[in-house]
């Protein structure tokens, strides 16, 4: 079962690199410490695994929103548009 | 129409402080630069005017996303559940 997701995150500056990394893994980057994208059930619950390793529970900060159908989202997007494909710190 | 929405910014650190303010006169913060609430299409277009005079728009970013119902999102918290309501910086 496919899902859309948005995931926001909000980490440690220790820890960011590695989660940003996963994050990329699975889904979209489409701002600073926000994803989103379609993903499985399956592959969200493994990445929610691995996130979990790399959090600090106590400091660190992961929220998922998921829907079932991305149309019913409208996206608007003011001021600059980063582009995911571009290289980034 | 009300509609429920998810908003995320980047902003640079000089203007980050009157976006937070802004936001959080429409909207509830649940995470770093992250909102959701339910608001009124006229108060979301109010907010982005006021938005974008606050932002830089070749540097800062605001990405808005919007549903009819929030019953159809799903949200996962995973960490830290930061209090709204809590005073932080």
């Amino acid at each position: 079962m496919k899902m859309y997701v948005i995931l926001v995150y909000d980490i440690g500056e220790k820890r960011v690199g590695k989660m940003l990394k996963l994050c990329r893994r699975y889904l979209n980057w489409i701002q600073n410490s926000v994803f989103e994208g379609e993903i499985t059930e399956v592959k969200l619950k493994a990445m929610v695994i691995e996130a979990k390793e790399i959090m600090k529970q106590e400091d660190d900060s992961l929220i998922i929103f998921k829907s079932r159908q991305e149309q019913w989202l409208d996206k608007e997007v003011i001021g600059m548009e980063k582009n995911p494909l571009d290289t980034f710190l």
